[in-house]
């Protein structure tokens, strides 16, 4: 029985596995061309804490680091002496077949306002249980999160001006970019508690199917942090998240102006393919096709496929 | 512009207000019932830190403390010196029109083993989001949270025996009672960060609708701490999200037993009055009936009434 | 226990009473209003059948009758001479104490084209659904419906081809308007069958709760036919299932062009106070806002309300 | 543009084609499995109808026939002289070039009685929105269904009897075995009407994508006639909607009995592995596993999987 039980964990695939976010991180990577198009929105996550060495403030600026200086290291943090902390850090854990965990912070630039909804599915809702369902997760804060309730409230309050471009922002934002489940315009920020990898090298306690107590030891290749990994798929959930908003924001608001006007589209009402109610584009399209056809086999099969 | 803004401020109850939750903590007290007959799980919170006073972990125990701890002080915390000096910080931001935040931790004890699901709907991930709907909510943070992010694996994993009782448990309980989704019969322990209110009595920065600067200063009664308040809120969303996940278990899991054989079930198939299946209850209904119809008006009317 | 069951029923108002669609036809109001600004929809039903008394398809122009054709008399059948026929057959039940049935058939006109989904979610699914949903119905068919099945593929395949005007069209519409689960810009037309009403002045043999055989007559005020009465409820959930398809569509298709480019919107973008990011539209809101200060407050009463 | 336009048709695999369905049969089967484990329930679908050849009523008893009867003749019509004329018929219109539609009815006997809900989610609609999911489909109608409508109240209702065995049954079966949303423990009765299939060996005028007129002629594999076929996705599609609605019905209403109290449950309490929480299992799953460990590795691999 122990056996066959080592053996499989020893392969690392379990069900709580790290590779089950695959597709999270493929459809993320839609989610995010989506948001960069319509909006310019940018999602970039970073390795901000491991063990006891922590990614100071001062050390990364949230408006302008880049996805090049995250994946400037291994450990995917942007700033290369922390970098190199956190590297050693884990280094010394993964010699003792021990691991450790650590948290990952996640900017969401440029995100619209107006996205989310003001009860149950707050904006900051629907992010907390997208990094909750991460494997290996134990905690989730926005803006200011845990250490804003040591603040008073004159501290913590965000003050609104107009900026120099006539846009509503906010000073400071403790917020972390959702005010009342909606977001404000300014950053998205959060940051996402790991636990440190459960599958270690060395014996645990723990009972069989049977009910025995027995001992386990894991073999096999295991991470001794998940913090680096889990970068991209904290970035494709908050993706995942944010063209869900957008899709209903679009869904909701954009059928009538802001006098209540309905927006004329053909599009709407005719359907994605002009030619069938456009006499024009119908015309385009026909000398298209006539051009095709006049084309050999093998240059038609070389400009042009449909799909 | 400014005067009706600062009239409907002063009245407290925005969209945002946490007098919206009335309808959830009505239903959490269903909720709530129907785990205590079914499970006997006992679902209880408190206020675990109120700016820089936080209630020191030996001064509770998880197991043991009771709702009567909780509410024998105004400010909810179950141990009377911490209590005394959360009230003491609350007056302080009071008498300056200030408020503060505070932190709520809730223990969820006899709760099923096996609830929730492994992948995008984990059970920690449900309670984050029914958790961060709150109003004035920033965090959420499971079992060792954010500060098992500074532990090694070695330390953080709970390791399986089995208890006298030949029932399988865990030693320590970093996993706040949830593991992979899915609960592991241990309390399932949480804490919720809540932000100062932001409606204070001093003058703020903000902007009219018309993009004009100007200033605000809130009127009317407010909380300088809605912390305590939040005690029951959060409660009732762990309730419901319990009973759901519950109902799910009941759904998924109890059609058949552990053998795979359809446990049989009359009132499955022939729904719940049994009088219209069962010659015997029918019968017994009949001689019901007759009783009240032997009652005067009156009589039946005090006795009986059929919803 | 049978005296105040008969009271009950002679109520007229049990779980499945057609009172219970009041607010389905109250939201339908609401989906035909946005369906007509954005696309110029018109959701029109009748009554085509009551008993053995059809209505001539010759006797309804589909594309051309009116409203007011169809509220012109009691039973909503807009031609006059069927009308009078189907009111005398309802007189007949009523006078005996019976009830009866009939048909109602629904057109939808210029539903926008692309509306609906390909597989499980198909456009004619989701009204079949939402019309058996309605009380008393016990079927629905789109377009050549039943008769259909007897047809052959020549007979019944709707013909494509180019309108003067250049648009997609079908020279026949035996598809009832919807192929393959999508809207293709023809009319909309189906028909709902409505059982009589169940509930009739004559004795019924029916089973008390406690299993004995009994005899019941209702008291009170009950429709004969419920079907004129059901005209505008066939309509309600008409619309509220085309107004879910057209928020798909613009959730779906709007966001990008014909050519996959982004549509730009500062609206989606910016939300839709335009003071809050457009200086322009910021000194509007003012000169506004600063008119109605320096009216009365009377005047400002009388002319200006936020809502 | 023509060419490539035809070939893909006459490989007869587009998006609404029927073979879409393989995903829901296979589903179905499942679904069925647990119906006739829990309740014994069983589900029978049939072509009652073929072009203008109908099943009489008389030739099908509902509550006897069997699947064997069904699958006695290749067009699935369990009276053999019907399915003789059916299978003429279909013969007739393939030998042209042509397509024929039809009928399928579908019985699904020993339904538990309550399954379904009473307003939106009504049983009889979520069976309309399924069948009208399937391909080809334009009408659904349950047991009177377009018929009923030409009826009298007092010749429609279903007079409800206790039957010898004290259970409360209805004389007729007019309603299909659903009233008000809810199954009453009747046979479940519907009928599906499948329109001619629309790709046929003859020309046809369509439309191009550039918005030319052009014609069109099927090539390929097509079936004149799909409804034989469609008699195991109805069944397949029936069950699924009556898995959910049983598996609702369990999670609703079995936790507490008819007293309303708990039902105890160490199953729902402590998960399906019951060495876990019982000595006395857990000393039989030792036993079992020390047995399967005496065995060789190849006897082992024999006996046991764990999976």
């Amino acid at each position: 029985m122990k056996r066959p039980l080592t053996r499989f964990a020893s392969q690392g695939g379990g069900r709580s596995s790290a590779r089950e976010t695959i597709g999270r991180v493929a459809a993320g990577a839609i989610a995010k061309k989506i948001l960069a198009q319509v909006a310019g929105v940018e999602i970039l996550a970073f390795v901000s804490s491991v063990r006891e060495v922590d990614l100071a403030p001062e050390h990364v600026d949230l408006d302008t680091f880049s996805m090049n200086d995250v994946e400037a290291n291994i450990v995917r943090c942007p700033h290369a002496a922390t970098a190199e902390a956190m590297i050693a850090a884990i280094d010394e854990v993964r010699t003792r077949g021990d691991s450790c965990g650590g948290i990952v912070t996640c900017v969401c630039r440029r995100v619209p306002r107006g996205l989310g909804a003001p009860v149950f599915d707050k904006l900051e809702a629907e992010l907390a249980k997208a990094m909750l369902s991460l494997p290996a997760t134990k905690g989730f804060e926005l803006g200011s999160g845990f250490s804003g309730t040591r603040q008073k409230g004159t501290e913590h309050n965000d003050a609104f001006y107009m900026d120099p471009a006539g846009v509503l922002r906010t000073r400071t934002n403790r917020s972390g970019g959702i005010q009342g489940g909606i977001s404000n315009g300014e950053n998205i920020v959060f940051r996402v508690a790991f636990k440190p990898t459960s599958t270690i090298s060395q014996n645990q306690h723990t009972v069989t199917r049977a009910g025995q107590e027995t001992e386990l030891r894991a073999r096999g290749r295991h991470d001794p942090c998940v913090v680096p990994r889990a970068v991209p798929m904290v970035e494709a959930m908050a993706a995942l998240v944010l063209v869900d908003a957008l899709l209903q924001q679009q869904q909701q608001c954009m059928l009538f102006d802001d006098n209540g006007a309905a927006v004329p589209s053909p599009r709407l009402l005719y359907g994605n393919i002009s030619s069938l109610y456009n006499p024009a584009a119908a015309q385009e399209a026909l000398r298209a096709a006539e051009s095709r056809q006049a084309m050999s086999a093998k240059q038609a099969s070389d400009a042009y496929s449909e799909s």
